[in-house]
């Protein structure tokens, strides 16, 4: 017997999932998410990989203060309760591309592990991937870099609560990626994220 | 003269642009924004959609209230202020979509004119595609469907600020697409979004 039913529902019989949307796009969705000082170099490491991976034709999506902080979050300041609330809802929209196919870049300094970690956790409860990568700058370097003049303002008093100064950052205890940038070029560094997306195939040759 | 300061950052001279990323995947990004009663078919037809824009090649991603207000807007209630808040943010949430590329299709009753609006405004800021489609079906015939047995909570006052039982669902005044429910099977209905994002170059043939 025919099952009209089924005739009647054929253009919605299934929803496309993500392992068609991967198909699509030949690489599969993950979150990477930098984690370091200000002024460590996690935006620049994104826009070259982002550059890097354009070229292999692959998509990807950097999520950052430009586009969250005055997006999305713009309701949201800096208390300890607002930081918190800041990186969940980064972490779910990261999770939103993981799930559409996309590479998420997400750039925070995100400097507490159980904010990180939540982030984490997000992810592994819908089986997505999540590679946190520690851009390890040394606080002498980032401060003496300070290419937005904020250690100077912290220093001097003007901004409070500034990680490195008058607030921690916690140090990832195993992070997927650890890139020590003292002891290694901007190339390197994309190059190490490549080969690690490579070999995870996340992405393929 | 050698620009020694340039071959430094050939790595990221440019951040990958939309239009890069537009041409990558063979699309423009887009915000479809479904709008309707409960119970009107706006996931129905947001999921056909997906298929049929899946078939074609193109890349879209569904917001909507399982993978939203499950995730970044689960702390968010049904106060006047949450349901304006839950509509700001999937709002933020899809321009971040078109801005990757993608075609985002987002279904939620977003009842308001104000909130929709806010919407089309955000998108406006920045010259994105917002396409409004109101999901138009008669009251009568959506509750006689009730899919999931709201109407018949709200008729009994277990639910309270039910759109079309005791809140207001503001028809749009001048939505891109109109779809007239009681007149159109479902593949005409797909088909109509379809000529519709042919037409505006969203999509190519």
């Amino acid at each position: 017997m025919v099952d009209v039913k089924a005739t009647n529902v054929h253009w919605h019989d299934g929803e496309v999932t993500l392992e068609e949307r991967n198909h699509l796009l030949g690489q599969k969705g993950a979150t990477l998410w930098f984690t370091g000082l200000s002024g460590s170099g996690k935006s620049t490491i994104a826009v070259a990989l982002e550059k890097a991976l354009y070229q292999r034709g692959k998509l990807t999506y950097r999520l950052d203060g430009d586009n969250v902080r005055l997006g999305i979050n713009k309701n949201l300041g800096f208390s300890a309760d607002d930081r918190t609330e800041n990186i969940r809802r980064i972490g779910e929209i990261a999770k939103l591309f993981v799930d559409s196919g996309v590479i998420a870049l997400s750039s925070f300094i995100s400097p507490y592990h159980a904010d990180r970690d939540q982030v984490r956790q997000l992810h592994r409860d819908s089986n997505f991937v999540f590679i946190e990568i520690f851009v390890d700058c040394s606080l002498a370097e980032a401060e003496s870099r300070d290419p937005k003049g904020l250690y100077k303002k912290a220093r001097a008093g003007e901004i409070k609560n500034f990680t490195g100064i008058d607030d921690p950052y916690e140090e990832p205890r195993l992070p997927e990626i650890h890139l020590r940038t003292d002891q290694m070029s901007l190339e390197q560094e994309v190059q190490i994220i490549v080969d690690y997306l490579l070999g995870q195939g996340i992405i393929a040759a």
